[in-house]
């Protein structure tokens, strides 16, 4: 199966490096020295900090082959999904999209692309890009993939990695899918951030834990999906299961990136002022990530 | 005149330093140690990081003189008021008492004092102890002094400073003053511990900013005393005078000491829930404070 990577950060480096080994994968970069290292030497996969292998990928940049692809795995972040928008419209559209966007704000987006299939997913792996052609996989996880639009079959058609390292799980309701993920880094990425530790000391601080609770209590009110304590209880285990982890958040603050605030705050924000409702300790801490990002500019 | 100064930490001695100039300063410390080397060496005072000059005072431990003086400041942290609450007891109810503590929290302590004269005091210098019998007086402020208890005549009888950059101000609502101070501490110390800056990144950071003129929403809420502006702006000015200070609380923080946050938002949190209010910023903050307390333990 031929898959298309767009975006050669750590998620797209992770996905072409499991992907690569039973697919044909190309994975489409912004910058030509990117995928010159690529095609050259292929992408090298760290498993929790010892080198794995090394897995041979085409890589290009631009639209050129884009158009070949069985399927291509967006993987840059939501901010800068409207840079690839006039490109995403113009491929064809009986070509399967598939979004792994942080966050639900890109919703919208989706809904003005030609495609007949799209496919949303949320990643719950750890990965860090050490360099342009190594990715780091940290945090074992899952990939959890839904239908967005369309009859896309996925437990037939979407690639699967042999690596039981990299699983795949489909659900039925996209909004539950993107709704746990988008509630774990709506509360684990901004309180490590403000607080400036990994996962784990979340739940160890019972003042951190409280915090923790208070805003799962907020944003709950307006996403009330599923069982309330089992998503609580999933989410204090993600901390718990990550403890050592630094999260993505954090990591884009370390490195002087961008945060996903505006995505996962920002987003939960937007729909709770719809609603008609205030949400404090989600616009505190919403306003604190804004405040330490501009700090490290 | 004998002035009696309980506590020598900065702003004992700093009270030691500037009174001691002009009167009998008695500095009463917990340890013999440091007693021994205010009366051996007297205190060493230091202007903005120069030194300035050296204060004969003499000093005791325990109980031993404490009656002799004619007034008696009591300079320690209000969560250690508690362990002196005997021993102000047995002073004889003839000779005033003046507290310096940060919060109000205190006040209900005072109810229980046999002395005729209390007086409360806000002290705003920012001044840093660099040994037993060093203090460096950093930021220059005033003390403001109003009468809790008694007919005191604060402007014949309390002792001043020869020297003006040690001004004392008189006032006669003792609420005004503590609220003036309670405000700027419990707005700018917790912000300035969450996010380990310097207090005036708050005014300069838009979204730090926002979080102050939240905070103060909140607080000026349950304490609407004096011109809502003029208060918010006063606070406004100490950041900007004060940009360059470490606040009280991120140097309790930094140096491993215990924080007044319970005194300050824990106070505020205490008289809101007594007035059925929700104050879900400052209870965020308060929280904040005490997680990043733990952590530092």
């Amino acid at each position: 199966m031929r898959v298309g990577i767009i975006g050669g950060g750590s998620i797209g480096l992770l996905f072409g490096a499991y992907l690569g080994q039973s697919h044909e994968v190309t994975v489409f970069t912004r910058r030509e020295e990117q995928a010159q290292k690529i095609r050259d030497m292929g992408i090298s996969l760290f498993f929790q900090e010892a080198e794995e292998k090394v897995i041979e990928t085409d890589a290009a940049i631009g639209e050129s082959g884009i158009s070949d692809q069985d399927i291509l795995i967006i993987a840059v972040k939501q901010y800068d999904l409207s840079h690839l928008m006039s490109m995403l419209r113009s491929i064809p559209k009986e070509i399967p999209l598939c979004f792994i966007q942080n966050g639900m704000g890109h919703l919208e987006f989706l809904n003005t692309l030609p495609q007949e299939e799209i496919l949303v997913a949320a990643v719950e792996h750890g990965a860090k890009r050490l360099d342009d052609r190594t990715v780091s996989h940290n945090g074992a996880g899952q990939t959890n993939v839904s239908v967005y639009k369309g009859n896309y079959d996925m437990e037939e058609r979407f690639p699967k990695s042999s690596d039981p390292r990299f699983p795949v799980c489909f659900h039925d309701d996209y909004r539950t899918t993107l709704i746990n993920k988008l509630m774990a880094n709506a509360l684990i990425n901004p309180l490590t951030v403000i607080f400036q530790v990994k996962n784990g000391r979340l739940v160890d601080n019972p003042y951190y834990y409280e915090l923790l609770k208070l805003m799962f209590e907020e944003i709950y009110s307006i996403f009330p999906l599923g069982n309330k304590e089992e998503l609580f209880n999933s989410i204090v285990g993600i901390c718990k299961n990550t403890k050592q982890n630094t999260s993505s958040m954090l990591k884009d603050i370390q490195e002087g990136r961008k945060t996903e605030i505006d995505a996962i705050l920002g987003y939960i924000l937007k729909i709770a002022e719809k609603k008609g409702a205030k949400l404090k300790a989600v616009q505190m801490a919403y306003v604190m990530v804004k405040g330490i990002e501009q700090e490290r500019r």
